[in-house]
């Protein structure tokens, strides 16, 4: 296919990169911190890309078809406020003014659900290029599922924007392999390459050729002079007709272009220039008044803001018409993007047989189906581990190119880049995320798990082998730590459920919640049912975080506490212990801290301090709830190589033991 | 530089490499799990390896100039365990027949310090890769430091296995780019090639050009059949006798060859060909006889190892030429080999003025200098961010082709493969090794972290920033979880210091612990000196994790805890709260844990339960200090972005709040 030459006006669009810059100046000077590098080195992109190139429309921000555009180096967050801005999104010049300003609309690094126009949290390095596979993801879906021979509702590219930082990550470089193997050609890498990293010049750690490393991994590539914006709209057009392999662009940028002084330094990275922008300004033909834009450039954008809604208008009525067309798609598009499941969700999933004696993972299995069916915007994927973590949705198939609506993601071996990859669906919006890989390997994956976190994402971890239960692998693939440590990140939901009852409300507390992320901790070997609760029970008992599996006879004198694999000793030892102990299973602290004062007073009564915790885990956490005169059975060293029940016995995770401590209570 | 044409007897390895197979398949069998895929399908290149090209000592498994051999692809453990049964380490037939038996010498996955011959621990994927260039960055340095025009004592190579797992990781693209970069032309990469992963065919996951992929990092490259001994051989002699590049071998091999019906699917990876191995033996041509190996085997390894036996002597002689002519250098080696720093240590650095006020990784700065000089064998890098982390040695320079012995490392924007990397150079056992970078990015290194409190590594990380105190940055670069999800790590001593004569200790306590990794958590901004104890008294209060750092007027009413940058609220808090209140200094949870019974009441005496702590962090991890009846200042929730003071107040980290906490408690 051939590109149309683009013609632009390079005058207005110039005028506009140098407000930009001066913005940028003004309000990291105001502010004494934050990135001068990226907002100066790139002012040509921004121009080009938010005064012709990208398609948008800041009156509907989530607009369906709208480009994504993530900022990647989120540090340079200046350079997306003033775009932001000047583009007519609800950043104002009031906004920038207040830069990093506590509660302002523009924080330090740009943060998802926070600021309009903002499509990831991004700051820590490689993230926003997964984010942008992950959108990228979910605009395959999207067209495969809901587009018609009649109607493209969804034809939308995915922009990012990245510089050394980024592009050195092991999680962009996952990502980035992920994306050339399942030939993602509606995605666009800009590569902010100005040789300049924080510490120093790029060449101090790293040579390689750019161009052939991603051809090597299935990318096209261009190279243009990034502040010529005529060659950079070519290369950009190009890149948006080609199909077939996602797109690179490398552009060669200035850091810090506008402040001589430190331009093409890596002094130009940070605030260092700002100190020089008096001259600065002058030199970029700016006027004494700071945070300035000129009517000139006002009048431009509303044109072309008149440009932009009529594209939008055009798609508004194709859309109204594929509604009408296709009302069945409609619905569950709009079901989608509404989140919620269906309310009876629960009552899809079958009780287990009370004799069954299977993994949790495999329990999880079983209720996945039910609940794919009933929530069919949801996916699932696994990093290389769909046998062992046992989330394949059996009713649709592989996702990739030859099936772009399958809804089961075969990650590979990239843990981190699929948790990234996750996040960028989660932002998209219009599908439910799923991975799973083994839970040690949450290390790997921490950084895009956090932000998933932190940006209020409904991703969804079906994390298996949660325990020494592991067995053979050995300490390497046996977590102890693993499950309190994710149990400490804000906004996380861990929930540890301890047999397949537990499961299926763990299941549909997960899809349940949308304001952050729930992981599952699954495990590998088998449990027994725990009946001396109803189904009912045990699946409602999830949702509040901790709950009463077994009741005292008689006066409450003991309290023993646990989670997952380990309740079924809790009740072995309370049968054992004789009358007065009642057990508390906890599947989730997150739930179990969010109830309110009676529930928990209720489930743990402050009148009983003789208790006794149990997790083949680390003990820390556990202590909040057992106190000083309690005491917890856990697990604070690594574990050992030979079948699970083994391991579970040589490191005192057992009901006998468990007696034994309470016995050796006061 | 031209190859002499290596001659082999091929007849000798081909069938130890048989007998390898037969040992392989009757340990998986016998215990029913593990791998088999790589120990068949790499069956010569162990033959040529450990019967041929590879320089050891059975006998002295950690002779200083042996090559070092990092078998990445971990879970092929049965590949290790059968040659370094073969080549006479310690690892008897019977260690083989218990395979993946508790305590046995054959753990699941190769772990380091339990198995002699085992050169890292490995099974998280792609952590093997980064070892081996830790342990090539390693080499060089030491052949900088040691070797002499007349005597080479370290000229050894770094052969490294890995399987497509390994190389889809990021970790392992970062520190493959990071060995690029640097010209480690000592490490020689073989890529078990067999088109084969966990789920499915590599195909289904991965499209690259792996040849190109490495050339455009810096790489030299060839591409063997991975049977064909003479030509691994010929290419593994190339890629020694090769200069200025790191050396990739890819290596086509059948997965699980030998078991007909599995091999070259992915069912031959792990344990599913056990079930045909009656029929794989005759195959063959083994005899009935499982755990079998030939005499004919016993006999070439026997006189193979005369030849390594000479090949070493003729080296010992060497040796002992060069320590006589240079007692300096071997000195300082067997300083370095032993680890112990002197036992001074800390006076070599000079108090802090009274009245300092100054961030403690600035403190850090100050203190590394000294200790520095004190301990040369200690390493410094950072992950890009020298300028910001402040532990560049002063003294000395970049690390590098053009200065081999330089003691800073810059690892680029590659904190993962730093970690992994840092790992390599302490499992060498040469160099003490410690990177840096911001503390929120722990979570993108927790992977390598947890490999080296489980092998007991003495990495040192200094990681800065450690709360909400980072400030403008906001929420993503603010950690909140991470230091206590970090001290849930298992022999990871995490050390949060509170001010310039804590840090000293922590530098300390650091360098002076040798059987596992230490965090130095440190802060962004200034704190004030605590001279409430003694400079004294606070560096030895460090190396016991809790000490008294303001004692109570009159009889004990209350117990302030806290630990960095909040101990100075305590402080302040105690004085408005008047007579009673003592105040406890935590630098590390992990440190105190470990003290006697008495020492731990002597600090926190049972009696007194009216107990506040506060850490500008998550709070889970205080409540096994302050018990039900006490409560926990810190912050669940994720930060914000504007100057560190205002977020401190603005989330209730200040005495005033504190105070108010205790006032509210019974």
């Amino acid at each position: 296919m051939t590109t149309q030459n683009p013609t632009i006006n390079e005058t207005a669009l110039a005028r506009a990169a140098n407000e930009a810059r001066g913005l940028a100046m003004d309000a990291v000077h105001t502010c004494s911190s934050g990135h001068l590098g990226l907002p100066l080195g790139c002012a040509e992109i921004g121009a080009v890309l938010f005064g012709h190139a990208l398609s948008y429309n800041p009156a509907r921000p989530k607009w369906l078809n709208r480009d994504r555009f993530v900022l990647s180096a989120g540090h340079g967050s200046m350079f997306l406020y003033g775009w932001l801005h000047l583009a007519g999104y609800a950043v104002t010049l009031d906004d920038i003014k207040k830069f990093r300003v506590l509660h302002s609309k523009t924080p330090g690094h740009p943060e998802f659900h926070w600021t309009e126009g903002v499509e990831a949290t991004t700051g820590p390095l490689g993230q926003g290029i997964a984010n942008a596979v992950g959108y990228a993801v979910s605009a395959k879906m999207a067209e495969a599922r809901y587009n018609t021979p009649e109607h493209k509702i969804f034809d939308h590219h995915v922009v990012c924007l990245a510089g050394d930082g980024c592009m050195q990550e092991g999680v962009a470089m996952e990502a980035l392999g992920f994306a050339g193997h399942f030939k993602l050609d509606n995605l666009i890498l800009l590569y902010d390459s100005n040789d300049v990293t924080l510490d120093a010049m790029a060449a101090a750690t790293q040579s390689e050729n750019t161009q052939k490393r991603f051809e090597a991994i299935e990318w096209d590539v261009q190279q243009v002079d990034g502040h010529d914006m005529t060659a950079f709209l070519a290369a950009y057009e190009k890149a948006k007709a080609a199909s077939g392999k996602p797109q690179l662009i490398i552009c060669k940028t200035l850091i810090g272009k506008g402040i001589p002084e430190v331009a093409g330094t890596a002094k130009a990275h940070g605030e260092g220039g700002a100190k020089f922008i008096e001259s600065a300004r002058k030199g970029l033909a700016l006027p004494e008044e700071h945070f300035f834009v000129s009517q000139e450039t006002r009048d431009f954008f509303a044109e072309h803001g008149k440009q932009l809604t009529a594209r939008y208008n055009d798609w508004v009525k194709s859309f109204e018409a594929w509604q009408k067309a296709h009302p069945e798609k409609d619905k569950e598009l709009q079901l989608a993007l509404k989140g919620e499941p269906p309310a009876d969700l629960l009552s899809q999933v079958p009780e287990f047989p009370a004799d069954s004696k299977i993994a949790t993972r495999k329990a999880g299995q079983e209720v996945l189906q039910p609940l794919a069916a009933a929530v069919p915007w949801l996916i699932s994927g696994s990093a290389d581990l769909h046998g062992s973590t046992l989330n394949y949705i059996s009713a649709s198939q592989d996702w990739g190119p030859d099936s772009w609506s399958g809804r089961n993601i075969r990650f590979g071996i990239r843990e981190h880049g699929m948790c990234g990859i996750l996040n960028g669906i989660a932002y998209d919006g219009l599908f439910r995320a799923s991975g799973a890989t083994f839970l040690v390997f949450a290390d790997y994956c921490r950084g895009s798990i956090r932000l998933a976190a932190l940006s209020g994402l409904p991703t969804l971890y079906i994390f298996t082998h949660d325990s020494v239960g592991v067995g053979e692998d050995g300490p390497t693939h046996q977590p102890v730590e693993t499950v309190s440590a994710l149990r400490l990140v804000p906004n996380l939901d861990v929930i540890r459920p301890a047999d397949p009852e537990e499961v299926a409300g763990a299941f549909a507390a997960a899809l349940t919640r949308l304001e952050g992320p729930t992981l599952l901790s699954l495990t590998r070997q088998a449990v027994p049912m725990l009946n001396d609760a109803s189904a009912q029970q045990r699946r409602e008992g999830v949702a509040r975080g901790a709950y009463i599996i077994l009741r005292e006879k008689g006066d409450l004198k003991t309290i023993l506490l646990a989670s997952g694999s380990e309740v079924q000793h809790a009740v072995a030892a309370a049968r054992t212990l004789g009358e007065g102990v009642r057990v508390v299973s906890v599947p989730s602290f997150y739930r179990f801290d969010q109830q309110d004062a009676k529930y928990r007073e209720a489930v743990l009564p402050a009148s009983c301090t003789r208790r006794v915790a149990i997790e083949a885990g680390a003990t820390g956490l556990w202590w909040k709830y057992v106190g000083l005169q309690g005491k917890v059975v856990g697990i604070d060293r690594f574990g050992m190589s030979s079948p699970g029940d083994k391991v579970m016995k040589e490191l005192g995770i057992s009901a006998d033991h468990l007696v034994e401590v309470v016995k050796s209570l006061a």
